[in-house]
């Protein structure tokens, strides 16, 4: 312990540095903004899919409200927690937190949760134009309802131009409510949550419509009427879209209009033309359309289920040119939903994003080679009957204590101080069931070297039933990562990382893991922090998948007490400095 | 701040304390042992009533483990919150926390929110034989099934004698979740949660089962199997009947068999024999029946809704006669539940308790005239178009920083310091509905004076629908106070108190306040800390019907930070001292 008077000094340091951080984003920045926000989350009873069930709302809509920044502005979200026994924390999915690790908003790693009846403010400074979000990262609060749209504009000219812009965030939502479904999670025996009763746009679905029977609606002001997208002849639009579904994987595709990529997860890439996208939960995408058809005519939107056998419907809204009643419907079938399974199709797409090389927006290449490589096999297992994701045959149990406080101020009891495993054995047979079906429990941290380069390949494998396998989505925390390589079957060290591109590789901080195959990221240790690494699916993070790393945390002075103050933390001095 | 010295040696000074209490606890109750529990709190799926929910368990079963331990034990129950989202705290109803006031289990008043994961040690001193139980004190947990019962045997001979004894805590149970429920309650429009699906006996009952349809039934290993008690013929057994119901006042009878009245609250009252007895949510009372009717039958033991109008199936269980088969059923039909509202048999009823007076059981009279008189309005009023429960006008609104905490260490921000009122305007009119329908939600304290005797008159009036007056249980936490009387219309300052029984009131925790009539109750303000007083009715307390007094909380000197630490309290500096 410090004593008052080092205390206050360090104290001074710390808002010293802050400031200057300030001086160096508004130099790289013209005019940044502080945007407040105040927001209260509670749940509400809203009809998402237009059945009425209860909802986490904020400020008493779903979804919450969509934040817009410039690219170098400070976002202050006054968060007042009027839930009334459960905790809250949000993430600002995308953002990198880069000096306010303790802003990430994940329960158990970056901060308490916010309890109920207390306020937290958020401050974070979102230094990266781009299509994010934010959500809850706490239990599957995300699948509660618990998310909203997060776009920062670029303060410089961007590498692509058009006339107009839609935002439109994809999830998908349970009419059981997400209690229930956490309880059949852990319930021996199991209880799968099934496949979603519906798709939102927006937060706006129709549960169970049908076209052909005429149910679909498009028109009329309720809480699900649809999101419909009007526009203006021969103009380019941008759309952006994300994905915050708990478990679905979509295929987006406009009717009768190209897509061109050109923006993913935050990040400019090459551009690219496709009918349809393939979008997974944590990903967003922009692209840009011309509304170049028929004008007399409206053109469905539709986003179907892939990589998952779907049993939900279609989700829909209109491509409405201006002169054309909003409503009104196209005389054609909406596109159709590519084969669920066609995971080469899936593979293409992916295969098709790199990294932009034009002009300004020009992107990093990565660094030649890591100083470290980690390979997380992906199993299904169980442990004491209950059935879990595993990573390297541990499946993550979250303590109450953060581990940015455990680690900064070494409360050795917080958390297993044992490094996690870095391998798994050679002889371990993915295309088949685990032999030892257990799997472990732990909360292990992958330690890295501050600055260190690191790559992590994601090693998919057989689940427990037999000729399963499944796509999961890996988002990382606090930092981009370069996708050099995906491979079919087992990532084979030494000769495997021979394909890898390290040349226009994507810069993403989400990506997905097919089924049978391996994909491998590379990134750059140097964001001062404690950082969650996970399938991005809500019950499959909820059954343990997923890793922690930290890195460069003893660099990180003090941290704000009011982020940090539960678990073991509450029995430490108060250190509290800036934010928080 | 105290230094580290200081406070090493306070917290000596405190731990001594603490040994010299056990020493004198020791020296009055022979034998002390110290009962140490384990507990999970987490939320199963589990079928009170024959249809499966999700219900707040304790150790994987429903209702929680029965405690049992004797006058004069410590009970130390170590709680891990396996919920995951949600805090949780657990109430010691009816035990005096002497000394231990961070121990009584109420959230935002003794101590912070067990978060998820987190494990927190209730300590204390069980000092008083008697039927209590426990129960979750946050949002709505008690009636989400967080309950269970705690029997205190008495260490010295009781005044009066039984062959053997049996446990019976009755709930009420509802199929929609105290989630959707809570959010019902604070939404505009009003939703009302109706009445209780079922009435559950030890945890079990049967939604909706007729006898004249033959579909309930009395064997069977089932979850909601009924609690049959088995017994010998021409013996005298104690039934310890307690009341955690969220919303019914209920009407307990035993078939042909008379009940003899013998302790309420855990205090004996003079012996008195009634054909059935009325228990209000918080009650308990232990009544001794004789088995002295024809051994080979057996005989319907039912409870039924009284004091609003019923629409849920009276609970029936079963006195086995041992030679019997358990599941037979009586040939006759259950006991009829009086007109649900017959006050005035209820009044009588409540009448009918008198402290004990015989040898060394007799309790003290009241002191015979209090240092102050408080009286309490209850109302319904709204409050920004929700409707509330108000206490003379004002609707109780918990802060996120618990009342000890704030009080002790002087956190002038947590909560309103100003004075509420001790009355209500004269010319109110407790016949008809609020003239102005309005209140204000607050959060202030009644502060008393240490050792003074204080007086609350519980001013019962009409609702926000005309015609309409309430019946409301009052639990009081951290004391026992004498019923010193009930009247009719409105208490009359001056006159009323004239009637006041100060010779052998009975002694309680908890007191019925009947439509449109005052209860009077006195009680020494001996215990410091912080207390909640409040209708026990789980919707009722939700909507604002309580109060919290404070009593000698100078006098505590440190008080566990792991009790404290959140809201304000997470920026003060650590105190740990003795216990939790």
């Amino acid at each position: 312990m410090i004593s008052g008077t080092t205390r206050d000094a360090t104290k001074l340091l710390v808002i010293g540095r802050f400031f200057l951080f300030l001086l160096a984003a508004e130099m790289a920045f013209p005019n940044p903004t502080v945007r407040h926000f105040r927001w209260n989350v509670e749940s509400i009873f809203w009809s998402p899919d237009c059945i009425e069930n209860s909802v986490m709302a904020i400020n008493g809509k779903f979804p919450g409200p969509t934040i817009r920044a410039k690219a170098g502005d400070t976002v202050v979200v006054r968060l007042t927690n009027k839930l009334n026994t459960e905790g809250v924390v949000i993430h600002w999915h995308g953002i990198g937190q880069r000096g306010t690790p303790w802003m990430d908003g994940t329960a158990s790693i970056s901060q308490c949760p916010i309890n109920p009846g207390e306020t937290f403010i958020y401050t974070f400074v979102v230094d990266k134009p781009g299509t994010y979000f934010y959500h809850g990262h706490y239990g599957m609060q995300r699948s509660a309802g618990l998310y909203g749209s997060l776009i920062v504009e670029a303060a410089a000219a961007e590498p692509f131009q058009y006339d107009g812009e839609f935002n439109i965030l994809m999830s998908d939502w349970w009419h059981r409510s997400v209690h229930e479904q956490e309880i059949g999670l852990s319930s021996v025996p199991f209880r799968w949550i099934n496949e979603p009763d519906s798709l939102l746009i927006n937060g706006r679905g129709q549960y169970n419509c049908s076209l052909a029977a005429g149910t679909c609606k498009f028109e009329g002001a309720e809480q699900c009427a649809p999101y419909i997208l009007t526009v203006h002849p021969n103009k380019t639009y941008r759309l952006r879209l994300a994905s915050t579904t708990a478990l679905a994987s979509l295929n987006v595709a406009v009717e009768n209009h190209k897509m061109v990529v050109v923006e993913a997860d935050g990040n400019y890439v090459e551009p690219f033309e496709v009918d349809d996208l393939y979008i997974y939960s944590g990903e967003s995408y922009s692209v840009l359309i011309k509304t170049d058809q028929d004008p007399t005519k409206n053109y469905w939107i539709s986003a179907g289920v892939i990589g998952r056998k779907p049993n939900t419907t279609q989700a829909l809204t209109l491509l409405n040119y201006v002169s054309v009643h909003a409503g009104h419907l196209p005389g054609s079938p909406p596109p159709a939903v590519p084969r669920w399974d066609d995971f080469v199709r899936m593979k293409s797409f992916a295969q098709k994003l790199r990294s932009i090389s034009r002009n300004s927006a020009a992107l990093s290449p990565p660094p030649v080679r890591p100083h470290r490589r980690i390979a997380l096999l992906n199993t299904q297992n169980l442990f004491l009957g209950q059935i879990k994701w595993a990573i390297n045959n541990i499946s993550l149990s979250l303590p109450p204590t953060p581990y940015l406080g455990s680690i900064r101020y070494k409360l050795r009891a917080a958390f297993d101080p044992s490094p996690p495993p870095e391998s798994f054995p050679d002889g371990y047979d993915i295309t088949v069931p685990a032999a030892n079906r257990n799997c472990t429990v732990g909360n292990g941290v992958y330690m890295l070297g501050f600055n260190t380069t690191v790559d992590v390949v994601l090693q998919n494998a057989n689940a427990l039933a037999a000729n399963t396998s499944e796509v999961h989505p890996w988002h990382l925390h606090g930092h981009n990562f370069w996708v050099v390589g995906y491979g079919d079957g087992r990532f084979v060290e030494g000769l495997s990382e021979k394909g890898f591109n390290v040349k226009d590789s994507p810069v993403r901080n989400t990506a997905v893991v097919f089924p049978y195959g391996w994909t491998a990221v590379r990134f750059v240790a140097d964001n001062p922090g404690a950082w969650a690494f996970h399938c991005h699916l809500e019950p499959h993070l909820h059954m343990g998948m997923g890793v922690v790393l930290a890195e460069g945390v003893d660099r990180l002075r003090q941290i704000p007490a009011g982020a940090l103050r539960c678990g073991l933390m509450a029995d430490m001095p108060a250190n509290r400095t800036v934010g928080g």
